[in-house]
């Protein structure tokens, strides 16, 4: 089973519940104008982050951000056909927060090692190139030598150490008009970084050192609520259920009541929710670290009990996501099937939306043999692939059925935009968020 | 013979003398990062006026823009696939210049009549309701009452005549932010559209009433030589040779001497370069009215004695353009031979590339079966039809050849984007001309 990126294969939705989610896309489509001006309306006072990417499940009955990620890698997994628009949008982005740069520094993850990540570092310079930019990569790693990776296109990209000179940084032989982040900041806001006279984008206070999941999922539910009213959806369509938990400590057994209260709550609105749209599914519900990123610290439940009951080895894999970060806030988020499959293997699939500043800009499917339909799919090994969209999310056709191709992903475009706008509130609460 | 917008088909390329076309097509692909510095930098100084197409020859041996209108009609002629370029250009364009325009008033020719016309107005407004504006049409015909036309999808686009209030105007239950021409007030500006407090898009300056080819083509030729030094190629290879004549009434014959010497120095000079590079064609002049528009006023020449030999017919085809101008001034511009053929009929083609604010949104061929390869094609009739382009000319592809088709739409891209950038300097100098 293999997907290139060239193949226009769309996941196949294997349920039998299709009606609300045909209800939502038929209706994305006929109000596509007003929903157009809505957002229009939305980026004039909340400028959008400066690129991200969003986690999308299409249950059939129910299609649902489920994770929002504002450093995002895989820009590499995307359609080539869609590079111009990248190249627009990323114009766009750069003129609205620093129109005279020319110059623009990228710093990468500091995990070297992982092949896929470097490809997108190799894409996003393409693109920056592309754009018009002269781009360097420049490693938080200011104790190291300077290396180079090898592209699978044969291309080298030296990534070298970055210097600081008063409050300015750079490469020996480089001096950026502004600093691109491709870092998350899991472990905190380099000194490096700090006080700058350059723009960094995005700002430092969007780091997962300073985010927290359940933040952006409140920002996004008033959101969803809001665009419901105005277009006579039900928010629980569009938005998953959740609840935050205080201070955990999985290794110590620290608040397991508050989760188990909480996951317990969770699953009984959902289940009133099925029940109200005659789903028989089985509710689940998602555990995730409420800072944590990479897929690390998830974990599927069932039923409170399975919180108390966790083995050592569950507790570990829980207890410590990226770079050694411990767990200590929890998010309890409803559980949303991914319902599209794939190949004779029926592979799940799950949509992944690209945006940079307020343009969708293409977006793949994560395909993973080796998971479930209710299980994260954020888990790269062997079995994952990813299925580069064969539409830009940007182009809906009225003369086709609301599940065609294009207007599909154009559902996914809208939701994924709900999730961005959510994130583009968060940041006008953090300090330097302009951006 | 019949070409649907979403055939693949790129013209074939019918000339033994693709040495220096390939040459250029390798230099545009190898330089390409810094031609989009190149372009970034210019843009930063020279904003791109919000929207232009600009017809392009492509001989073989040389590839040149013949003509650039800034009221570009034809947007339904483009690749559907591409839209979503169109409307992140015209977001970008808008908020250049108005950044809180919610509500525009497109202003369409007066001429009602023309079919095709109206499908072009109906793509403006379908692509700026999905860049989230409210769109509305509203005519200079304000002696008239309301119309509507209906397009070929079904939708009506209801054309009611402007009002004035003060120092705006609108419609009767409409208030733009900002007023969008797609007429080229070849008639000069309107009394209604004078002096008024919102913005104005393109400026009234930069109608054909103000404009002359000749001041385009002297930017461009500066640029030409510009581009050439930095990218070392021949500016002659992408610049068509041309000179201007004073005042010439064809009525009464006035002025043939000068127009008749500078058709001597025009072929004399082409004749040069053509024995330079080996072609043995005939070199051959177009004759065109320096204010001129609408493929009106404009003739093929192979001998200065042509002009002095005018009958009553041909004199009367040149003296009056569109809505009944008398042509005054012309222009005598080196003729670019176009060896782009398509079908069996091999029906000769030229490209027509579409730009939105400085990017690039797609174009078309103007396919013509009955016009010769020396001959101006804009000249809609039976035999013409239009081809969408395949690729939107920004996704150039070093993998493949510099002859295949999304190299050669790229390096339709640079041409044109040259001619943009000649445009943008036009409209540096006109007052009110930051837009």
């Amino acid at each position: 089973m293999a997907y290139g990126p060239t193949q226009q294969a769309v996941p196949h939705l294997t349920t039998a519940l299709t009606g609300p989610l045909l209800a939502l896309e038929k209706r994305f489509l006929e109000r596509e104008t007003r929903i157009e001006q809505w957002f229009h309306e939305r980026w004039l006072s909340t400028p959008a982050p400066f690129y991200a990417s969003v986690d999308l499940r299409n249950a059939g009955f129910k299609l649902a951000p489920v994770d929002t990620n504002l450093f995002p890698a895989g820009f590499n997994n995307l359609n080539p056909a869609f590079h111009p628009l990248c190249v627009q949008a990323l114009q766009a982005a750069v003129e609205r927060l620093c129109p005279q740069a020319a110059r623009i520094l990228l710093v990468p993850e500091n995990h070297t090692r992982n092949t896929f990540y470097w490809e997108n570092i190799g894409a996003l310079v393409m693109l920056l190139e592309r754009a018009g930019y002269k781009v360097r990569v420049g490693s938080l790693l200011t104790g190291e030598a300077p290396l180079s990776w090898t592209l699978a296109n044969g291309r080298v990209i030296p990534v070298t150490p970055i210097v600081r000179n008063g409050n300015r940084v750079g490469l020996p032989d480089f001096n950026p008009c502004l600093v691109l982040l491709n870092n998350d900041l899991s472990t905190g806001p380099p000194e490096i970084l700090k006080d700058l006279g350059q723009p960094v984008m995005p700002p430092l206070s969007l780091g997962w050192w300073n985010r927290l999941k359940s933040d952006h999922f409140t920002q996004y539910r008033r959101l969803a609520v809001e665009f419901g009213e105005v277009n006579d959806i039900d928010p629980w369509l569009i938005d998953p259920v959740f609840r935050r938990c205080g201070r955990i400590d999985f290794q110590k057994r620290e608040g397991e009541d508050c989760l188990a209260h909480n996951v317990d709550e969770v699953l009984r609105l959902v289940g009133e929710k099925y029940r109200e749209y005659g789903i028989t599914e089985e509710p689940f519900v998602i555990v995730k670290a409420d800072a944590g990123t990479y897929g690390m610290g998830i974990m599927t439940v069932r039923h409170a009990d399975e919180v108390r009951q966790l083995n050592r080895r569950q507790r570990n894999k829980m207890a410590v996501i990226k770079e050694g970060q411990t767990v200590q806030e929890v998010m309890v988020q409803e559980g949303v099937y991914t319902f599209e499959t794939l190949g004779p293997g029926q592979a799940v699939a799950e949509p992944v939306v690209y945006m940079i500043d307020r343009f969708v800009v293409g977006g793949f499917y994560r395909v993973h043999g080796g998971r479930g339909r209710d299980e994260n799919l954020n888990a790269p090994g062997m079995e994952f692939q990813s299925l580069a969209f064969a539409e830009c999310c940007a182009n809906p056709d009225g003369t086709q059925s609301p599940d065609a191709g294009p207007n599909r992903f154009y559902a996914y475009g809208v939701i994924a935009r709900l999730a961005l706008l959510a994130a583009a509130r968060e940041l006008q609460g953090t300090p330097g968020g302009q951006a």
